[in-house]
């Protein structure tokens, strides 16, 4: 069985392909759209990204594509702790620090501190990071990357857990045509929908929310994203609680009723891993 | 008069400033954070920092630096159309194309019928693309940037407004303490608020909209950011009209009565710019 992940390997989703499918075959993609792509021409049986971090909010080209494109449905989300760690080939001072600017931003006040002089340069992933300075041997570069990419690339870890806020999560979706066990510690089910409100219903977002509260259905998230016609119209992803699918039955008719358009974009159990 | 804005010369946000503050001394910085420290030294008079781009969605740099710092208010808007141009030193074949990753995005699809074998390398800005061009004429380096920047750094458009979609606005919000008169189209009156809703509230998000719905008064924008403490807890950014300063007023004080806490970050009008 082939599984789809955004690479390289030693990237944080790469770390839950490995949780999730210990036996597969992952095939490492460089974009998300790359591994979205990928799953749609049916060249794999499920594929995995991340949809939202806890502190840099949602992934939007997950997000996004998601909504744009029919018969893509998450059937597994798997919660990630991220820890960053800062590596290199020598113990001499980094000259260049190369990262995802997520990271770069997590790291910012750690090598401020220690290594005033450094420059920061961007790249696409944290694993590329790694890699990039794997190549270098003779250069005075520096990555901040998972643990899993110092192992992969042969870095030694100069400086460990950087990353200013502790509390770091990544949510990470499987797309697939069916429920995907997997064997980690399952907290709860959800469902995410993407609603589009119709220009003719006044206060049409409240409508919407109402159709949930008064079930007493919780929501864990709402958030707009721009529908790219004109400024200010948007598509709202909703996720869930998905302890009663009968309540959740007759408030997805009632959306309909109400002129609501909803896609379901995931219906899911949520699983967490511990740290890499 | 001194006004911090996002540089260098010839960025989107300096286009901005131009319009807005013809006479005043416009000063660039090289991050939105950078920009809204100085305001916030008391540097300068006003910032001018993106908010919220049609496609791309919220700036979360402006978001949420203004949601964790006290005394930063945006006293105007300014909606400016985007338009991207392929600029150059020389006619020849662009080896490398360098532009701001949304840049990029926007001209992928142009790029990659008329120019397939250009690669793409990622810059901070577009305006800092069009320098990074200039500084380097004997190479079959390219940018995508907007026009202004052209004029800046001496390129040439070798290709006219290739953005993907056609319907391409960017939101501006000027900070100041006291309302700024801008000569330029007005549209309407807005208030952006950010809400911290009690975890012992059930069905907050909700509660918190009535509180509107019930009187009538338009949101123009909901969106969930995180608080960066555990994921799935979030604070959430609503633009509000404000046509009725007496509706609000009320609506305000009810938001108090149910605990909702919430920190105003903009009472603005709203102005339009033509095309840069």
């Amino acid at each position: 069985m082939k599984i789809a992940y955004l690479g390289p390997i030693g990237s944080f989703t790469h770390n839950v392909a490995l949780s999730a499918f210990p036996q597969a075959d992952l095939v490492p993609f460089e974009t998300i759209t790359e591994v979205l792509k990928a799953y749609q021409d049916k060249q794999v049986s499920f594929a995995i990204v991340p949809v939202e971090n806890s502190i840099e909010g949602s992934v939007h080209e997950t997000i996004d594509y998601l909504f744009d494109q029919e018969n893509l449905k998450a059937v597994a989300e798997i919660i990630q702790p991220i820890k960053q760690q800062l590596m290199s080939v020598t113990t001499q001072y980094p000259e260049k620090i190369y990262s995802h600017p997520q990271a770069i931003a997590q790291g910012k006040q750690y090598i401020s501190q220690h290594y005033p002089k450094a420059q920061f340069e961007v790249t696409a992933s944290t694993a590329y990071a790694a890699r990039l300075v794997a190549e270098h041997p003779d250069k005075p570069y520096a990555a901040i990357a998972p643990q899993a990419a110092a192992k992969q690339y042969g870095l030694t870890v100069i400086a460990k857990d950087i990353q200013e806020i502790e509390e770091n999560f990544t949510r990470f979706w499987i797309l697939g045509t069916q429920e995907q066990l997997v064997i980690l510690p399952k907290i709860s089910k959800k469902i995410s929908l993407a609603l589009t409100l119709p220009d003719n219903l006044p206060g049409a977002l409240y409508k919407a929310l109402s159709v949930f509260a008064w079930r007493g259905i919780d929501l864990t998230k709402i958030e707009s994203r721009p529908l790219k016609t004109i400024l200010g119209e948007y598509f709202f992803i909703i996720d869930v609680d998905n302890e009663s699918k009968e309540l959740i039955k007759y408030a997805l008719s009632e959306l309909t009723s109400l002129g609501i358009e909803f896609k379901i974009l995931g219906d899911y159990s949520v699983y967490t891993m511990s740290t890499p």
